[in-house]
């Protein structure tokens, strides 16, 4: 898989995208990551990629040339499954669309930043809008990330233990159950009695039975998606 | 406001907080924040901080101990209005959320990472579970730089354009409408003509307009929640 974020803050995504699960999967070949700078593919000698918005509201608005430049650029030289746009009012990310994302060949993903970007990118350049959650960042770079992140740890090979990425919030619609580690007591805090029994088939249970209260309780919409 | 993160992965965190307005908002003192490594609170020379999970699972889990120690000590030394686990399963994050929490004094921020931390973590030493949404990731770094992205651009001073954050989506429970900026023509793609009006109340009302049509056609829930 080939990842290309179109970024006007390249510097940001450094340390997300170098450590880690990701690091861990460009090293080993599984994924190819590319930042580009819009910057680089601004008109003009003054690098500029962005305008005063059309109106009388206030905030920075950019550009569709540089934009257009970098992703038909791209566009050329190979297939891309999508061109996502990161937005707050965009699909909301789950887990179904990450599992979509992560059988993706190419991807494009362009970081918004300032006020937006010109509409006409979304109408004319985007086939695909997504939105991490309902509320406002300074750019689209860190939502970039998460959905790096979230597709990338999906691709077999990515984490060491693949039966726990089977096994994590969300892959059965349920939520995970609580888990417990040494020492079975911390200033008076024990763990459940089950854990020590060492009987596997009721612990099986008991932890079927708390990912299913847990899900009806905390996330209730997820039963009924099955 | 005084931000506290704890981490096994500090290295991570770097970029995304030493960029943009988080940066800005750390030089003019509104914000600071300070990244604790888990593993300097670890027991033994190893210094562990994880450890196999009870029950016949797979994937390992934060250990309580070096959670404990950090927690303890910076409980020590002032008030927190709330320690947060960022955790698929913890309340949703929204727009909301960020406005009360942009309000606190001093807040700490555990990551998650590897397959969980010790329930008993949560039981007794966490007062807010937050999710940023349904999805999983590999670990809490990047929700903890969400929330604090999110949250530090709503302190007063902290983005030049005050103006700018009041109309971002979310705020009035609106999504924010489409934005334009020169050319008023690019490869045929024109601006709606009413911008080329310069007609300030027609052009509020046609914004207002797009603002309600999109919230009802992308996020209807929004304006429930009135």
């Amino acid at each position: 898989m080939r990842i290309d974020i179109i970024t006007v803050l390249p510097e940001l995504l450094e340390s997300p995208l170098s450590h880690s699960i990701v690091k861990r999967a460009q090293d080993k070949s599984l994924v190819d990551i590319h930042i580009h700078n819009l910057r680089d593919y601004a008109v003009g000698k003054h690098r500029r990629v962005d305008d005063y918005a059309f109106g009388f509201g206030a905030g920075m608005v950019m550009q569709i040339e540089p934009i257009d430049r970098v992703i038909s650029k791209l566009k050329a030289e190979r297939n891309y499954d999508e061109v996502i746009f990161t937005t707050p009012d965009g699909e909301q990310f789950d887990q179904p669309m990450a599992n979509r994302l992560s059988m993706a060949e190419n991807l494009i993903i362009l970081c918004g930043h300032y006020k937006g970007v010109d509409y006409r990118v979304r109408e004319h350049l985007i086939t695909k809008e997504i939105s991490i959650g309902d509320y406002v960042l300074t750019g689209g770079e860190l939502p970039a990330a998460i959905i790096t992140d979230a597709v990338i740890r999906l691709i077999p090979g990515a984490i060491g233990d693949e039966q726990s990425a089977l096994s994590d919030s969300f892959q059965d619609n349920l939520l995970a159950p609580p888990v417990y580690t040494r020492p079975a007591e911390y200033k008076g805090w024990r763990v459940p009695e089950i854990f020590l029994s060492g009987h596997e088939r009721k612990i099986h249970e008991w932890e079927m039975q708390q990912a299913l209260e847990r899900t009806k309780k905390l996330r209730p919409n997820l039963l009924n998606e099955k």
